[in-house]
């Protein structure tokens, strides 16, 4: 299995990501389906809500930003396995053809006390589009397999 | 327009939402899209990962969530706009077929200081299962109307 253990992460190690574009015709069925309301939906209602022009859920921003983490220089063993966030927030709407692309950075490393075998890195995720504005800001906590325990 | 205005809405207040199934085929198709992990992807690798067995990917709870939400009780006027987070967190995996609704309480209730047309409330959402197991627990921050400004 490829992939950084958890002796492998630092804090302040940061991380690039690929480029996703934001596709029109995707908000619109991403937000029919999980996020049905009409400034996702609709331009013309778009244009007079507090968005002032259709913009992307935020479920979906979210899922667009797993799928660059995913795909990022990132790779811990085990997969991107989150347990929760200490921050969240979408800071800009995220617009058709906007291309987002992610700064990742670790912000703490902690082996856990109760299991000898894993521990948790604090990743900040930040989402942000070609005008270097962000659209997503996230602090979340991932479970990441120590190398020792899987050597012992 | 039908909702409630900032004024309507008070500490303690508890709405009710809809049933949403997890479908396991959507599960697979999201994760393509979305979260392309092999324990959401795939029966046989999801068995031997951390998740013992197929889940779904946490966003795609998110999403789910989120219909929910849109649909429940709750119905700001203006609709479900989140500035961000204050927890957010999924406690136990969410699995094939199984039937999700929320649990929603509002916590607290703030007017703007710099904006007098509206206010903020702060909402718990948790996503419950057919067991009473809680698959996602989120506390939000919502933008809402204020009624006094819009009979200004």
């Amino acid at each position: 299995m490829t992939g950084r253990y958890l002796e492998e992460f630092a804090p302040g190690q940061k991380f690039a990501s690929g480029q996703l574009r934001v596709d029109r015709e995707r908000i619109k069925s991403f937000a029919a389906e999980f996020d049905p309301q009409p400034f996702h939906l609709d331009e013309e209602a778009a244009r007079g809500s507090v968005f002032k022009g259709l913009a992307a859920s935020g479920w979906h921003i979210a899922a667009m930003t797993m799928r660059l983490l995913v795909e990022s220089e990132l790779k811990p063993v085990g997969g991107i396995v989150g347990v929760g966030f200490d921050e969240f927030r979408w800071p800009n709407p995220a617009r058709p053809d906007d291309a987002l692309h992610l700064d990742i950075e670790v912000l703490e490393v902690r082996p856990s006390k109760s299991r000898p075998d894993q521990g948790v890195i604090k990743v900040r995720t930040t989402t942000v589009n070609q005008n270097g504005e962000s659209v997503q800001v996230s602090v979340g906590n991932l479970i990441v397999r120590r190398r020792l325990a899987s050597t012992a």
